[in-house]
């Protein structure tokens, strides 16, 4: 992976692992927590999982390939999960959009 | 760090972080989320960091005594919020039994 | 997936990331390092992909067929570069051991 | 914590996880590996505990205090390993200067 590119992806995961935290955080202080439990677990999961690949990727792992798709499948289940929130949950519109983008960058490179 | 004592601390560590992930994910399907939102927030922080003191040990990490302090707290911290739901959830009641026993090995040997 | 296949899994998922462990912290000490670079690389990759994928499934995530798919990818590869070492370093032979277990326990269930 | 120091706080911390990675890999290409075997095990550390951090501090997690005080002693470890070699080698001068920042960092906000 070039330099400029691994950089770009380091940014993604991050900003999406900093999205999914942020969400999981702010989901335990909703009222309707039953309704967003899926947030919950979906948010952990893909905060866990893109941290996992940032580290992966920033110490030049090899694997990336399955890795990356696999980190993008996480991304597409939480960011799905959270655009159903979306129009009355800031949090979860932020998180479901970093989630596409990081899903995107994944692919594009995996 | 004696061997036969790292190994002991290791599994302690591991069965707390068990533990804490199978509440996490029991607790996702209670009815009463809310009453339990600590507790999802707690089993989240201690599975992680007795996972992460875990990995540290078995690498045989320096800095043990500030890691170890801070892992017991973080177990006192979920077995206390695990064990005023203990009465009615048995996944609460093996949680909260797992972190005051990983809370006292950690301590005994910081 | 059954209750009792899972724990067989997460404990084969621990055994392996401990023996990564042991074998990356005793490589550190060993004369001709140089030799070994690989064998710490992928010891430090199979340790943390191990025990995230122990943590994983033990709060039973999805995804797990992809993930364990990867995890036995870098499993094997952690597992012939130790096989290489095992005829004269004790660690090393346990170590390639644990990771063809593991890659093997992954791909039966994945 | 209040909004900003925190947004700080993680990029620190992200920084110095991912200076720390960098240098590991780096490390694992250099002729004299055996001079530098505390420093891949140090950089090993750090990335491991910062990211641990930063993805806690993200969460918003409580303990702030005596994580960050582990924090900055690991950070303190790492980066006067890597000083020692700061004169010959780029990436263990830029991994020293990160870990010095997110010591204090880490310090300052604990």
């Amino acid at each position: 992976m070039a330099h400029e590119r691994r950089q770009e992806l380091i940014q993604i995961l991050h900003d999406c692992a900093m999205a999914c935290n942020y969400c999981f955080d702010a989901c335990l202080k909703e009222d309707n927590v039953k309704m967003i439990a899926d947030c919950l677990k979906l948010t952990r999961e893909c905060a866990d999982t893109c941290a996992f690949t940032e580290q992966a990727v920033s110490r030049n792992a090899q694997f990336h390939e399955q890795l990356l798709k696999f980190c993008a499948e996480v991304c597409d289940a939480c960011g799905a999960e959270c655009e159903k929130h979306a129009a009355h949950s800031e949090h979860c519109r932020v998180c479901a959009e970093a989630c596409r983008r990081c899903a995107e960058a994944c692919r594009n490179i995996a």
